[in-house]
């Protein structure tokens, strides 16, 4: 008897074209999370993809409608029964094809020319969960060597307004070894990569109160502290001239990175001139000892988001402002928590806050970051996956923004472990949304090695 | 022939109830200047005062339109050419009278029980230019030892708008040795004042721009200089930690305080812990070697009077935002100017401000400090004058605030020195507003003297 990698495969191989049938299908429901009128066609995506799991063989398939738009669930078993659990991800809700002139091909009908594909979704990402869904189907045909979990929401567009909440509410159902998020892209199509870390946030807003009113600023300035003043004071103490944040403790519980990640970090191709460009800042800033791709995915931040005080109007009027507010954000790595991250901001601040203001710091909303070692056997059999396909290693990447799913994910216990066959390019929320095809049939086949690998 | 200051002193007695009479009759014309539906009472108000200069003698009586309101002129010669001149200010608009309700008497008829006069205008200030009035026409029936012009606006109460238009119109006219204003009140009612001098206003507004539009804060934070922290760091760099302002050069032009000026402020009435109650702050702040008063009056000062940055709403925006906006003042005193508070300004951000951000200072409204020395002739005349009068010295007072006509006065090279009989209680602005009849009596004898003292 063959080896179930093989025949894995070789099944890849035979039903390509059925692949990208049902591809085709599930493109052509128009799933727009973000347009209340498609709200039924969410729902229909979702029940096209329960009856896909049920038609796998899959079991606990069910719609969870505790979050905005359905949340997909489903489990299928391997034969062994202490084989390791991998929850697989997708989000089968897409951005309207809106403007529509520009595209050369009906947005809702998947269409290939040559090698590649187009439609909505293509990309982000019904392309890449169809692909993790062909790789299922492929290992569960020749000998399926691990346990699957499905989590196929419907709001990932919208900022994944109710997955908390759904998490929350089946928070043993979505237990696993790790998540397999295959919504990151590659760099190139000769550049398999592995995203194993996202930045947490924390947020907060920071109010600073002086007089009882606003105060004539003749007869009362140099008598009485401005807490647009204090507010600017505490906040220019909050990072040193390095860009190095102040805040007792903030470092602590980051994780050092090592000359190893550093050295996979540098792999990863970033333009610094193209992204000081793209911002259209005068200069480039921040920890001088940290790469800008360092600084912006490895490292934590604390930003201003905001600042609002006194008279902003036209013209001018002579106060001293009866208050002052700043917003403020934190980007965490591991091992930061959204709860870390507040204590130092409120310690900094019963440390530093002169008697001649009050404060209130109001903590808002937090994630905590994502991390999995690179070390880690996830990361590493999927990276040898990723290798036998691209016969090259892969790039080690770390995102800096947060993903929501992940977060929560994150939360309740569960890592994740991010990748994905979408080229830059791709053209993800605009017109003419794409795919390589040659590289999504990569795609599935290295999950394939991937699902084997564990 | 009997001396003329007591031939000017024995009229005043003489004519207490025509004074009296002629305050009514200026107190019933409405010329509520804030009101446009009283604009023509404020003309009739204007016309009636360049009646009573016609009546004294005066010529190149006038009014003066280029402003919002009218601006009466006049000038009364004395016998001795080689006299000097004074300036007599005046403000002939008033306040509205609403609410009704608490008022006692009629608000536009001048009304008198026991001691004291009521009326809209009896303090602020028609029955201090009528004060000055009476004076001007006792010693003129007794002889007339100084040169007079006159200067009644009739839009003090809207901020003094147009006075820079008519004083630039008319700059020759308006010169003079300096300028009496009894605008300014008392203390107590045995507690004559001068005040000598008025903090100058520089007011700003500092725009910093970082990347040339908002950016996401998971992929930018950490690289790029957000210009709301960059905002905070030039502004709290502005003070030290003793609330002094380190601009380069601020203090240069300040006069220092001497000994003697010192001993003198000290002598006026102030309650800090009053201040600090009404501020509702919860510490006083400043200097610490300047008392609460110093600081307020005699210090100059530099405020933050708003901010804006970003995202400023209710809940959370994670960016990096392209700008920052702070509204900068200045209260500047002698022989600081709007110019040379900008110049340090400007070095302080060509020195302090980093390359990774982009800024703009832009220079709105100033006005220059008024100062007398008090030792100048003008004071010490007045102070003997007010001493004989309360048999004791008077204050010597310094305002934190800014006039505009005394600023503009100043700018034409004319001082202003500012003295008044309306006491604490005399509710300007609001029901019942009175004047001690026996204070303003007192007043218009001090005035008498002053007028031969010069």
């Amino acid at each position: 008897m063959k080896d179930p990698r093989q025949q894995a495969l070789a099944y890849v191989q035979q039903h390509e074209e059925d692949f990208l049938q049902a591809l085709a299908e599930l493109i052509a429901i128009p799933s727009i999370s973000t347009d209340p009128e498609h709200k039924d066609d969410v729902r229909r995506a979702a029940e096209w993809l329960a009856d896909r799991l049920h038609g796998l063989g899959a079991t606990q398939v069910a719609l969870f409608d505790e979050g905005v738009h359905p949340l997909v669930y489903g489990e299928l078993r391997a034969e062994r029964d202490d084989a390791p659990t991998v929850l697989v991800y997708g989000h089968y809700d897409v951005q309207p094809a809106e403007p529509l002139a520009p595209w050369k091909t009906p947005p809702f009908q998947l269409t290939r020319e040559g090698d590649m594909l187009y439609a909505r979704g293509v990309a982000d990402m019904k392309g890449q969960l169809m692909a993790a869904l062909a790789a299922v189907e492929a290992v569960r045909a020749a000998g399926q060597p691990v346990h699957f979990k499905f989590l196929f929401e419907g709001e990932e567009e919208i900022g994944s307004p109710g997955v908390a909440r759904v998490l929350e509410a089946h928070r043993e159902a979505f237990q696993a070894a790790f998540c397999l998020n295959p919504d990151a892209g590659m760099h190139d199509r000769d550049l398999p990569s592995i995203t194993y870390a996202l930045r947490g946030l924390a947020y907060f807003e920071l109010r600073v109160y002086g007089p009882a009113h606003d105060v004539h600023s003749g007869l009362y300035g140099g008598a009485i502290h401005n807490p647009a003043q204090a507010l600017a004071e505490l906040i220019a103490g909050m990072h040193d001239q390095n860009g190095r944040v102040t805040l007792p403790g903030f470092y602590d519980p980051v994780r050092p990175l090592s000359e190893e990640e550093r050295r996979a970090l540098a792999q990863v191709p970033f333009d610094e001139e193209a992204f000081l460009a793209q911002a259209g800042a005068p200069a480039l800033w921040g920890e001088p000892e940290y790469s800008v791709y360092e600084r912006t995915t490895a490292r934590p931040t604390l930003e201003v988001n905001g600042l609002l005080s006194g008279f902003t109007g036209e013209g001018s009027k002579t106060i001293i402002p009866a208050r002052a507010m700043a917003k403020l954000s934190m980007r965490l790595v591991a091992d930061q928590t959204p709860e870390t991250a507040a204590q130092s901001l409120r310690r900094y601040l019963e440390q530093h806050a002169p008697p001649t203001v009050r404060w209130e710091l109001i903590e808002m909303v937090g994630a905590p970051p994502a991390y999995v070692d690179i070390h880690a056997p996830q990361v590493q059999a999927l990276a040898q996956a990723l290798q036998a396909v691209w016969q090259r290693e892969p790039l080690y990447v770390r995102g800096g923004g947060t993903i929501p799913i992940v977060a929560e994910l994150q939360r309740i216990g569960v890592p994740s472990v991010l990748t994905g066959f979408a080229l830059p390019g791709a053209n993800a929320h605009g017109p003419n949304e794409n795919q390589h095809l040659p590289t999504w049939l990569k795609g599935i086949r290295a999950l394939v090695h991937f699902f084997y690998n564990l």
